[in-house]
Protein backbone atom coordinates (compact mmCIF):
# COMPACT_ATOMS: atom_id res chain seq x y z
CA UNK A 1 0.00 0.00 0.00
CA UNK A 2 1.21 3.27 -0.79
CA UNK A 3 0.12 6.68 0.07
CA UNK A 4 0.34 9.24 -2.74
CA UNK A 5 -0.16 13.41 -2.45
CA UNK A 6 -1.08 15.47 -5.48
CA UNK A 7 -1.06 18.91 -6.15
CA UNK A 8 -3.61 20.05 -7.70
CA UNK A 9 -4.89 23.19 -9.87
CA UNK A 10 -8.34 24.37 -10.25
CA UNK A 11 -11.05 26.86 -12.02
CA UNK A 12 -13.91 26.43 -9.62
CA UNK A 13 -15.96 28.37 -12.06
CA UNK A 14 -17.13 25.11 -13.87
CA UNK A 15 -17.09 22.88 -10.39
CA UNK A 16 -20.05 22.75 -7.26
CA UNK A 17 -16.94 22.82 -5.10
CA UNK A 18 -14.39 20.46 -3.61
CA UNK A 19 -16.32 18.06 -1.95
CA UNK A 20 -18.46 15.29 -3.45
CA UNK A 21 -22.19 15.76 -3.73
CA UNK A 22 -24.88 13.22 -5.18
CA UNK A 23 -25.76 15.05 -7.43
CA UNK A 24 -23.47 17.79 -9.04
CA UNK A 25 -19.94 18.00 -10.80
CA UNK A 26 -17.44 18.34 -8.22
CA UNK A 27 -13.60 18.45 -7.75
CA UNK A 28 -13.67 15.50 -5.42
CA UNK A 29 -15.97 13.46 -7.91
CA UNK A 30 -13.66 14.31 -11.46
CA UNK A 31 -10.49 13.77 -9.69
CA UNK A 32 -11.31 10.15 -7.88
CA UNK A 33 -13.07 9.14 -10.85
CA UNK A 34 -9.75 10.07 -13.00
CA UNK A 35 -7.22 8.39 -10.58
CA UNK A 36 -9.59 5.14 -9.92
CA UNK A 37 -8.41 5.13 -13.93
CA UNK A 38 -5.11 4.87 -13.22
CA UNK A 39 -5.04 3.12 -10.31
CA UNK A 40 -7.50 0.49 -11.65
CA UNK A 41 -9.59 -0.11 -8.04
CA UNK A 42 -11.57 2.71 -5.65
CA UNK A 43 -10.00 5.00 -3.60
CA UNK A 44 -11.25 7.30 -0.98
CA UNK A 45 -8.96 11.35 -1.89
CA UNK A 46 -8.92 13.56 1.10
CA UNK A 47 -7.72 17.24 0.65
CA UNK A 48 -6.16 19.86 2.46
CA UNK A 49 -9.04 22.93 2.01
CA UNK A 50 -12.41 21.87 0.93
CA UNK A 51 -13.63 24.98 -1.33
CA UNK A 52 -17.05 26.04 -1.78
CA UNK A 53 -19.00 26.16 -5.06
CA UNK A 54 -17.34 28.84 -7.10
CA UNK A 55 -13.92 29.21 -5.29
CA UNK A 56 -10.65 28.09 -7.19
CA UNK A 57 -7.01 26.38 -6.09
CA UNK A 58 -3.70 27.93 -7.18
CA UNK A 59 -3.04 25.06 -5.12
CA UNK A 60 -4.69 22.12 -3.53
CA UNK A 61 -3.07 19.45 -1.97
CA UNK A 62 -4.23 15.94 -1.70
CA UNK A 63 -3.57 12.72 -0.76
CA UNK A 64 -5.07 8.93 -1.44
CA UNK A 65 -3.60 4.89 -0.81
CA UNK A 66 -3.65 2.28 -3.24
CA UNK A 67 -2.15 -0.92 -3.73
CA UNK A 68 -1.30 -0.23 -7.13
CA UNK A 69 2.20 0.31 -8.05
CA UNK A 70 2.57 2.83 -10.74
CA UNK A 71 5.36 5.55 -11.55
CA UNK A 72 4.80 8.73 -10.23
CA UNK A 73 4.23 10.49 -13.47
CA UNK A 74 1.22 8.43 -14.22
CA UNK A 75 -0.44 10.12 -11.26
CA UNK A 76 0.33 13.65 -12.79
CA UNK A 77 0.55 12.62 -16.84
CA UNK A 78 -1.66 9.77 -16.33
CA UNK A 79 -4.46 11.17 -14.38
CA UNK A 80 -4.98 14.44 -16.57
CA UNK A 81 -5.62 13.05 -19.89
CA UNK A 82 -8.98 12.12 -18.07
CA UNK A 83 -9.87 15.16 -16.19
CA UNK A 84 -11.88 18.03 -17.38
CA UNK A 85 -10.17 21.05 -18.65
CA UNK A 86 -10.90 22.49 -15.25
CA UNK A 87 -8.77 20.48 -13.05
CA UNK A 88 -5.50 19.13 -13.28
CA UNK A 89 -2.64 17.21 -11.09
CA UNK A 90 0.92 19.72 -11.28
CA UNK A 91 2.59 17.08 -9.08
CA UNK A 92 2.70 13.79 -7.29
CA UNK A 93 4.83 12.27 -4.26
CA UNK A 94 4.90 9.01 -2.09
CA UNK A 95 4.28 9.59 1.58
CA UNK A 96 4.44 7.99 4.70
CA UNK A 97 1.62 6.37 6.16
CA UNK A 98 0.96 9.34 8.85
CA UNK A 99 1.19 12.25 5.83
CA UNK A 100 -2.90 13.55 5.96
CA UNK A 101 -3.46 16.25 3.37
CA UNK A 102 -5.54 17.92 6.26
CA UNK A 103 -4.29 17.10 9.24
CA UNK A 104 -1.16 17.40 8.54
CA UNK A 105 -1.45 21.07 7.41
CA UNK A 106 -0.32 23.80 9.67
CA UNK A 107 -2.01 26.49 7.84
CA UNK A 108 -3.52 27.35 4.75
CA UNK A 109 -3.29 30.97 2.96
CA UNK A 110 -6.59 32.18 0.37
CA UNK A 111 -5.99 35.23 -1.92
CA UNK A 112 -9.20 36.97 -2.98
CA UNK A 113 -8.17 38.53 -6.41
CA UNK A 114 -10.68 41.94 -7.09
CA UNK A 115 -10.39 43.90 -10.72
CA UNK A 116 -11.46 47.69 -9.27
CA UNK A 117 -12.41 49.51 -12.89
CA UNK A 118 -15.98 51.04 -13.90
CA UNK A 119 -16.40 48.06 -16.32
CA UNK A 120 -16.92 44.87 -15.25
CA UNK A 121 -13.96 41.95 -16.05
CA UNK A 122 -14.83 40.19 -19.21
CA UNK A 123 -11.53 38.48 -19.83
CA UNK A 124 -11.16 36.82 -16.82
CA UNK A 125 -15.29 36.62 -15.69
CA UNK A 126 -15.75 34.38 -13.15
CA UNK A 127 -11.94 34.36 -12.40
CA UNK A 128 -11.66 37.31 -10.39
CA UNK A 129 -14.00 39.54 -7.87
CA UNK A 130 -15.14 42.90 -9.62
CA UNK A 131 -15.82 46.34 -7.87
CA UNK A 132 -16.94 49.08 -9.72
CA UNK A 133 -16.25 52.38 -7.78
CA UNK A 134 -12.81 53.24 -6.76
CA UNK A 135 -11.31 51.71 -3.35
CA UNK A 136 -8.86 53.19 -1.13
CA UNK A 137 -6.61 51.45 -0.23
CA UNK A 138 -4.81 53.16 2.76
CA UNK A 139 -8.46 52.58 4.67
CA UNK A 140 -8.92 48.92 3.82
CA UNK A 141 -4.89 48.35 5.18
CA UNK A 142 -5.94 50.23 8.24
CA UNK A 143 -9.35 48.17 8.47
CA UNK A 144 -7.66 45.04 7.87
CA UNK A 145 -5.21 45.58 10.90
CA UNK A 146 -8.39 44.94 13.08
CA UNK A 147 -9.19 41.21 12.37
CA UNK A 148 -5.71 40.35 12.20
CA UNK A 149 -4.39 37.83 15.33
CA UNK A 150 -7.21 35.67 17.34
CA UNK A 151 -10.59 36.83 17.33
CA UNK A 152 -14.39 35.56 18.02
CA UNK A 153 -15.48 35.54 14.19
CA UNK A 154 -19.22 35.32 14.71
CA UNK A 155 -20.05 38.21 12.67
CA UNK A 156 -18.34 36.94 9.48
CA UNK A 157 -19.12 33.15 9.94
CA UNK A 158 -22.14 31.91 7.97
CA UNK A 159 -25.37 30.43 9.45
CA UNK A 160 -24.43 26.84 8.29
CA UNK A 161 -21.07 26.83 9.36
CA UNK A 162 -21.52 23.62 11.20
CA UNK A 163 -17.53 24.74 13.32
CA UNK A 164 -17.28 24.24 17.35
CA UNK A 165 -16.14 27.42 17.86
CA UNK A 166 -16.26 30.57 16.13
CA UNK A 167 -13.13 31.79 17.55
CA UNK A 168 -10.01 31.94 14.35
CA UNK A 169 -5.93 33.08 14.03
CA UNK A 170 -5.78 35.19 11.46
CA UNK A 171 -1.71 34.75 11.57
CA UNK A 172 -2.00 37.17 8.28
CA UNK A 173 -4.47 40.03 7.10
CA UNK A 174 -3.15 42.16 4.11
CA UNK A 175 -4.38 43.96 1.45
CA UNK A 176 -2.00 45.12 -1.30
CA UNK A 177 -2.48 46.67 -4.70
CA UNK A 178 -1.03 47.37 -8.40
CA UNK A 179 -3.09 49.22 -10.06
CA UNK A 180 -6.71 48.03 -10.99
CA UNK A 181 -5.64 45.43 -8.92
CA UNK A 182 -6.43 44.57 -5.53
CA UNK A 183 -5.38 41.05 -3.58
CA UNK A 184 -6.40 40.30 -0.32
CA UNK A 185 -4.56 37.98 1.53
CA UNK A 186 -5.13 35.13 4.78
CA UNK A 187 -3.32 32.84 6.52
CA UNK A 188 -4.67 30.24 9.28
CA UNK A 189 -4.99 27.09 10.53
CA UNK A 190 -9.19 26.94 9.49
CA UNK A 191 -11.34 29.30 8.81
CA UNK A 192 -15.01 29.30 9.32
CA UNK A 193 -17.68 28.76 6.44
CA UNK A 194 -17.62 31.94 4.25
CA UNK A 195 -15.34 33.90 6.21
CA UNK A 196 -12.99 35.13 4.12
CA UNK A 197 -16.28 36.24 1.60
CA UNK A 198 -17.54 37.80 4.47
CA UNK A 199 -14.29 40.17 5.41
CA UNK A 200 -13.71 41.32 1.81
CA UNK A 201 -17.31 42.03 1.67
CA UNK A 202 -17.00 44.11 4.33
CA UNK A 203 -13.28 45.54 3.95
CA UNK A 204 -14.72 46.83 0.72
CA UNK A 205 -17.26 48.57 2.19
CA UNK A 206 -14.54 50.61 4.02
CA UNK A 207 -12.60 51.19 1.17
CA UNK A 208 -14.98 52.76 -1.06
CA UNK A 209 -15.80 55.38 1.85
CA UNK A 210 -19.02 53.62 3.80
CA UNK A 211 -16.95 53.01 6.91
CA UNK A 212 -13.76 53.46 9.04
CA UNK A 213 -11.18 51.69 9.04
CA UNK A 214 -12.34 50.81 13.31
CA UNK A 215 -15.98 49.70 11.73
CA UNK A 216 -13.71 46.49 11.45
CA UNK A 217 -13.48 45.97 14.95
CA UNK A 218 -16.94 47.00 15.97
CA UNK A 219 -18.43 44.38 13.59
CA UNK A 220 -15.85 41.76 15.08
CA UNK A 221 -17.16 42.73 19.06
CA UNK A 222 -21.00 42.30 17.57
CA UNK A 223 -20.31 38.98 16.67
CA UNK A 224 -23.56 38.97 14.98
CA UNK A 225 -23.27 38.27 11.21
CA UNK A 226 -26.66 40.45 11.09
CA UNK A 227 -24.79 43.64 11.15
CA UNK A 228 -22.05 42.72 8.53
CA UNK A 229 -21.96 43.45 4.98
CA UNK A 230 -23.02 40.46 2.56
CA UNK A 231 -20.76 37.75 1.08
CA UNK A 232 -18.27 39.02 -1.66
CA UNK A 233 -18.70 36.73 -4.83
CA UNK A 234 -16.80 33.63 -4.80
CA UNK A 235 -15.21 34.53 -8.44
CA UNK A 236 -12.08 36.21 -7.20
CA UNK A 237 -11.35 33.37 -4.17
CA UNK A 238 -7.55 31.49 -4.63
CA UNK A 239 -6.63 28.61 -2.16
CA UNK A 240 -3.04 29.44 -2.46
CA UNK A 241 -0.66 28.01 -0.26
CA UNK A 242 -1.08 24.53 2.06
CA UNK A 243 1.85 25.17 4.73
CA UNK A 244 3.11 21.47 5.66
CA UNK A 245 5.92 20.97 7.84
CA UNK A 246 9.23 21.15 5.99
CA UNK A 247 9.96 17.62 6.89
CA UNK A 248 7.15 15.93 4.26
CA UNK A 249 9.35 17.86 1.68
CA UNK A 250 6.25 18.62 -0.93
CA UNK A 251 7.24 20.93 -3.26
CA UNK A 252 4.51 23.56 -2.17
CA UNK A 253 4.90 22.96 0.86
CA UNK A 254 4.38 26.59 2.83
CA UNK A 255 4.95 28.44 -0.66
CA UNK A 256 2.48 30.64 -1.97
CA UNK A 257 0.92 29.75 -4.95
CA UNK A 258 -0.19 32.97 -7.25
CA UNK A 259 -2.97 32.11 -9.97
CA UNK A 260 -0.23 31.89 -12.66
CA UNK A 261 -1.83 35.08 -14.49
CA UNK A 262 -0.84 37.44 -11.73
CA UNK A 263 0.99 40.70 -12.46
CA UNK A 264 4.52 39.55 -10.99
CA UNK A 265 4.29 42.07 -8.05
CA UNK A 266 2.01 40.63 -6.10
CA UNK B 1 -27.68 61.41 -37.17
CA UNK B 2 -24.31 60.73 -34.77
CA UNK B 3 -21.97 58.38 -35.56
CA UNK B 4 -20.95 56.57 -32.27
CA UNK B 5 -17.25 54.69 -31.81
CA UNK B 6 -17.08 51.95 -28.69
CA UNK B 7 -14.02 50.23 -27.35
CA UNK B 8 -14.55 46.55 -27.26
CA UNK B 9 -13.78 43.89 -24.92
CA UNK B 10 -14.62 40.45 -25.23
CA UNK B 11 -13.80 36.98 -24.48
CA UNK B 12 -13.37 34.69 -27.49
CA UNK B 13 -14.13 31.67 -26.00
CA UNK B 14 -17.70 31.95 -25.74
CA UNK B 15 -18.33 33.52 -29.38
CA UNK B 16 -18.33 32.03 -32.69
CA UNK B 17 -15.90 34.65 -33.75
CA UNK B 18 -17.25 38.61 -34.40
CA UNK B 19 -18.91 38.58 -37.54
CA UNK B 20 -22.87 37.90 -37.60
CA UNK B 21 -23.77 34.45 -38.59
CA UNK B 22 -27.50 33.16 -39.48
CA UNK B 23 -27.57 30.15 -36.78
CA UNK B 24 -24.50 30.89 -34.05
CA UNK B 25 -23.90 33.31 -31.27
CA UNK B 26 -21.06 36.08 -32.36
CA UNK B 27 -19.80 39.26 -30.69
CA UNK B 28 -21.98 41.38 -33.62
CA UNK B 29 -24.67 39.77 -33.31
CA UNK B 30 -24.55 40.18 -29.11
CA UNK B 31 -23.52 43.87 -29.58
CA UNK B 32 -25.78 45.00 -31.79
CA UNK B 33 -28.93 43.46 -30.41
CA UNK B 34 -27.70 45.56 -26.60
CA UNK B 35 -27.02 48.63 -28.71
CA UNK B 36 -30.30 48.51 -30.39
CA UNK B 37 -32.25 48.05 -26.85
CA UNK B 38 -30.44 51.64 -26.41
CA UNK B 39 -31.12 53.16 -29.67
CA UNK B 40 -35.03 51.52 -29.69
CA UNK B 41 -34.40 51.25 -33.77
CA UNK B 42 -32.61 49.02 -35.67
CA UNK B 43 -28.73 49.92 -36.77
CA UNK B 44 -25.43 48.86 -38.40
CA UNK B 45 -22.50 48.24 -36.43
CA UNK B 46 -19.20 47.99 -37.80
CA UNK B 47 -15.75 46.85 -36.61
CA UNK B 48 -11.52 47.45 -36.99
CA UNK B 49 -10.77 43.37 -37.24
CA UNK B 50 -13.11 40.93 -37.55
CA UNK B 51 -11.91 38.01 -35.28
CA UNK B 52 -12.14 34.40 -35.48
CA UNK B 53 -14.10 31.67 -33.46
CA UNK B 54 -12.27 31.80 -30.03
CA UNK B 55 -10.09 34.81 -30.58
CA UNK B 56 -10.06 37.37 -27.94
CA UNK B 57 -10.41 41.46 -27.22
CA UNK B 58 -8.36 43.49 -25.19
CA UNK B 59 -9.46 46.08 -27.00
CA UNK B 60 -11.91 45.88 -30.70
CA UNK B 61 -13.18 49.40 -31.97
CA UNK B 62 -16.51 49.32 -33.88
CA UNK B 63 -18.72 52.40 -34.80
CA UNK B 64 -22.26 52.71 -35.92
CA UNK B 65 -24.66 55.36 -36.97
CA UNK B 66 -27.87 56.72 -34.70
CA UNK B 67 -30.84 59.04 -34.78
CA UNK B 68 -31.11 58.87 -31.47
CA UNK B 69 -29.64 61.35 -28.80
CA UNK B 70 -28.20 59.31 -25.62
CA UNK B 71 -25.58 60.82 -23.50
CA UNK B 72 -22.08 58.75 -23.92
CA UNK B 73 -22.36 56.73 -20.58
CA UNK B 74 -26.10 55.37 -21.59
CA UNK B 75 -23.75 54.14 -24.90
CA UNK B 76 -21.08 52.27 -22.13
CA UNK B 77 -23.19 51.56 -18.85
CA UNK B 78 -26.75 51.07 -20.54
CA UNK B 79 -25.14 48.59 -23.29
CA UNK B 80 -23.37 46.79 -20.85
CA UNK B 81 -26.64 46.09 -18.70
CA UNK B 82 -27.87 44.40 -21.83
CA UNK B 83 -24.33 42.54 -22.47
CA UNK B 84 -23.31 38.88 -21.90
CA UNK B 85 -21.24 38.32 -19.71
CA UNK B 86 -17.80 37.60 -22.46
CA UNK B 87 -18.35 41.11 -23.75
CA UNK B 88 -18.40 44.69 -22.53
CA UNK B 89 -17.80 48.19 -23.85
CA UNK B 90 -15.01 49.89 -22.07
CA UNK B 91 -15.45 53.73 -23.71
CA UNK B 92 -17.88 55.68 -26.30
CA UNK B 93 -16.98 58.86 -28.10
CA UNK B 94 -19.21 60.62 -30.78
CA UNK B 95 -17.16 61.34 -33.98
CA UNK B 96 -17.92 62.61 -37.55
CA UNK B 97 -19.42 60.60 -40.23
CA UNK B 98 -16.04 60.48 -42.34
CA UNK B 99 -14.58 57.98 -39.35
CA UNK B 100 -14.59 54.71 -40.29
CA UNK B 101 -13.80 51.74 -37.63
CA UNK B 102 -12.13 49.54 -40.34
CA UNK B 103 -11.24 52.01 -43.12
CA UNK B 104 -9.69 54.69 -41.05
CA UNK B 105 -7.46 52.68 -39.00
CA UNK B 106 -3.71 52.30 -40.23
CA UNK B 107 -2.83 49.04 -38.45
CA UNK B 108 -3.87 46.48 -35.77
CA UNK B 109 -1.82 44.83 -33.16
CA UNK B 110 -2.63 41.29 -32.35
CA UNK B 111 -0.40 39.54 -29.17
CA UNK B 112 -0.74 36.00 -28.51
CA UNK B 113 -0.02 34.49 -25.58
CA UNK B 114 1.42 31.46 -24.45
CA UNK B 115 1.61 29.60 -20.91
CA UNK B 116 4.83 27.24 -21.61
CA UNK B 117 4.86 24.86 -18.64
CA UNK B 118 4.37 20.70 -18.38
CA UNK B 119 0.72 20.90 -16.92
CA UNK B 120 -1.72 22.62 -19.20
CA UNK B 121 -2.99 26.04 -18.01
CA UNK B 122 -6.21 25.13 -15.88
CA UNK B 123 -7.13 28.75 -14.26
CA UNK B 124 -7.46 30.62 -18.14
CA UNK B 125 -8.23 27.39 -20.08
CA UNK B 126 -9.29 28.95 -23.15
CA UNK B 127 -7.18 32.68 -22.88
CA UNK B 128 -4.48 31.32 -23.16
CA UNK B 129 -2.33 28.98 -25.61
CA UNK B 130 -0.44 26.28 -24.29
CA UNK B 131 2.85 24.46 -25.16
CA UNK B 132 4.73 21.83 -22.73
CA UNK B 133 7.85 21.70 -24.05
CA UNK B 134 10.53 23.98 -23.27
CA UNK B 135 10.84 27.14 -25.96
CA UNK B 136 13.91 28.49 -26.86
CA UNK B 137 13.63 32.42 -26.59
CA UNK B 138 16.60 33.33 -28.59
CA UNK B 139 15.33 30.62 -31.63
CA UNK B 140 12.05 32.28 -31.95
CA UNK B 141 13.46 35.95 -31.75
CA UNK B 142 15.57 34.73 -34.53
CA UNK B 143 13.32 33.25 -36.19
CA UNK B 144 10.81 35.77 -35.97
CA UNK B 145 12.88 38.39 -37.46
CA UNK B 146 12.91 36.27 -41.00
CA UNK B 147 9.74 37.38 -41.47
CA UNK B 148 9.53 41.04 -40.32
CA UNK B 149 8.68 43.50 -43.07
CA UNK B 150 6.74 42.99 -46.41
CA UNK B 151 6.60 39.30 -48.38
CA UNK B 152 4.40 36.94 -49.49
CA UNK B 153 2.61 35.06 -46.77
CA UNK B 154 1.13 32.58 -48.82
CA UNK B 155 2.69 29.41 -46.37
CA UNK B 156 1.06 31.47 -43.16
CA UNK B 157 -2.36 32.10 -45.41
CA UNK B 158 -5.36 29.66 -44.87
CA UNK B 159 -6.90 28.21 -47.66
CA UNK B 160 -10.50 30.08 -47.28
CA UNK B 161 -8.76 33.42 -47.12
CA UNK B 162 -10.31 35.59 -49.61
CA UNK B 163 -7.55 38.76 -49.67
CA UNK B 164 -6.88 39.84 -53.00
CA UNK B 165 -2.99 39.23 -52.67
CA UNK B 166 -0.89 37.15 -50.45
CA UNK B 167 1.35 40.27 -50.04
CA UNK B 168 1.37 41.86 -46.16
CA UNK B 169 4.26 44.30 -44.44
CA UNK B 170 4.78 43.21 -40.59
CA UNK B 171 5.59 46.37 -39.39
CA UNK B 172 6.34 44.63 -35.83
CA UNK B 173 7.02 41.32 -35.46
CA UNK B 174 8.44 40.24 -31.62
CA UNK B 175 8.58 37.36 -29.37
CA UNK B 176 9.45 37.93 -25.43
CA UNK B 177 9.28 36.36 -22.41
CA UNK B 178 8.92 36.49 -18.48
CA UNK B 179 8.93 33.37 -16.74
CA UNK B 180 6.93 30.54 -18.29
CA UNK B 181 5.03 33.21 -20.15
CA UNK B 182 5.45 33.82 -24.00
CA UNK B 183 4.03 36.66 -25.61
CA UNK B 184 4.06 37.20 -29.91
CA UNK B 185 3.40 40.18 -31.13
CA UNK B 186 2.54 41.24 -34.43
CA UNK B 187 1.54 44.52 -35.89
CA UNK B 188 0.58 45.09 -39.70
CA UNK B 189 -2.19 47.54 -41.50
CA UNK B 190 -4.04 44.28 -42.47
CA UNK B 191 -3.64 40.40 -41.77
CA UNK B 192 -4.06 37.22 -44.00
CA UNK B 193 -6.79 34.44 -42.48
CA UNK B 194 -4.88 32.75 -39.42
CA UNK B 195 -2.06 34.21 -40.77
CA UNK B 196 -1.00 35.06 -36.91
CA UNK B 197 -1.77 31.47 -35.45
CA UNK B 198 0.08 29.76 -38.57
CA UNK B 199 3.18 32.28 -37.76
CA UNK B 200 2.75 31.23 -33.82
CA UNK B 201 2.70 27.63 -34.77
CA UNK B 202 5.83 27.62 -36.67
CA UNK B 203 7.93 29.60 -34.41
CA UNK B 204 6.48 27.32 -31.81
CA UNK B 205 8.23 24.29 -34.13
CA UNK B 206 11.62 26.52 -34.38
CA UNK B 207 11.29 27.50 -30.39
CA UNK B 208 10.80 23.71 -29.41
CA UNK B 209 14.14 22.97 -31.59
CA UNK B 210 12.50 21.10 -34.70
CA UNK B 211 13.90 23.86 -36.87
CA UNK B 212 16.40 26.56 -37.46
CA UNK B 213 15.20 30.16 -37.39
CA UNK B 214 16.25 30.29 -40.57
CA UNK B 215 13.16 27.69 -41.56
CA UNK B 216 11.05 30.43 -41.23
CA UNK B 217 12.79 32.22 -44.30
CA UNK B 218 12.09 28.90 -45.94
CA UNK B 219 8.57 28.37 -44.86
CA UNK B 220 8.39 32.31 -46.74
CA UNK B 221 10.10 31.27 -49.82
CA UNK B 222 8.07 28.45 -50.74
CA UNK B 223 4.75 30.05 -50.68
CA UNK B 224 2.88 26.88 -50.09
CA UNK B 225 0.83 26.23 -46.51
CA UNK B 226 1.01 22.97 -47.43
CA UNK B 227 4.81 23.21 -45.74
CA UNK B 228 4.18 24.99 -42.37
CA UNK B 229 3.23 23.47 -39.20
CA UNK B 230 -0.95 23.25 -38.57
CA UNK B 231 -2.55 26.76 -37.32
CA UNK B 232 -2.09 27.28 -33.87
CA UNK B 233 -5.18 26.98 -30.67
CA UNK B 234 -7.22 30.27 -31.27
CA UNK B 235 -7.10 30.26 -27.15
CA UNK B 236 -4.42 32.63 -26.89
CA UNK B 237 -5.13 35.16 -29.64
CA UNK B 238 -5.84 38.83 -28.59
CA UNK B 239 -7.07 42.08 -30.84
CA UNK B 240 -4.40 44.22 -28.26
CA UNK B 241 -4.31 47.98 -30.48
CA UNK B 242 -5.97 49.72 -33.23
CA UNK B 243 -4.16 52.39 -34.46
CA UNK B 244 -6.12 55.24 -35.52
CA UNK B 245 -4.56 58.71 -36.78
CA UNK B 246 -4.25 61.22 -33.29
CA UNK B 247 -6.86 63.55 -35.31
CA UNK B 248 -9.71 61.07 -34.26
CA UNK B 249 -8.55 61.72 -30.54
CA UNK B 250 -9.21 57.90 -29.68
CA UNK B 251 -9.31 56.92 -26.33
CA UNK B 252 -6.92 53.56 -27.57
CA UNK B 253 -6.07 55.35 -30.44
CA UNK B 254 -2.95 53.67 -31.11
CA UNK B 255 -2.08 52.03 -27.57
CA UNK B 256 -1.74 48.76 -27.22
CA UNK B 257 -3.68 46.70 -24.78
CA UNK B 258 -2.64 43.55 -23.25
CA UNK B 259 -5.25 41.44 -21.51
CA UNK B 260 -5.59 42.66 -18.13
CA UNK B 261 -4.19 39.66 -16.59
CA UNK B 262 -0.64 39.88 -18.38
CA UNK B 263 2.16 40.30 -15.86
CA UNK B 264 3.19 43.51 -15.81
CA UNK B 265 6.53 43.65 -17.59
CA UNK B 266 4.83 42.88 -20.74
Amino acid sequence: MARIVLGVEYCGAGFEGWQTQPHGRTVQDCLTAAVVTIAGAPLHIQCAGRTDTGVHAAVQVAHFDTEAKRPLTAWVRGVNAHLPDGVAVTWAREVGDDFHARFSARARTYRYVLHNRPVRNVLLNGRVGWFHAPLDLAAMQAGVAHVRGTHDFSSFRAAQCQAHSPVRSLMRAEVSAIGEWFVFEFEANAFLHHMIRNLVGALVHVGKGSCSPEWMAELLAQRDRRYAPPTFAPDGLYLAGVDYPDSWQLPDGGRIIAPAFMPSGF
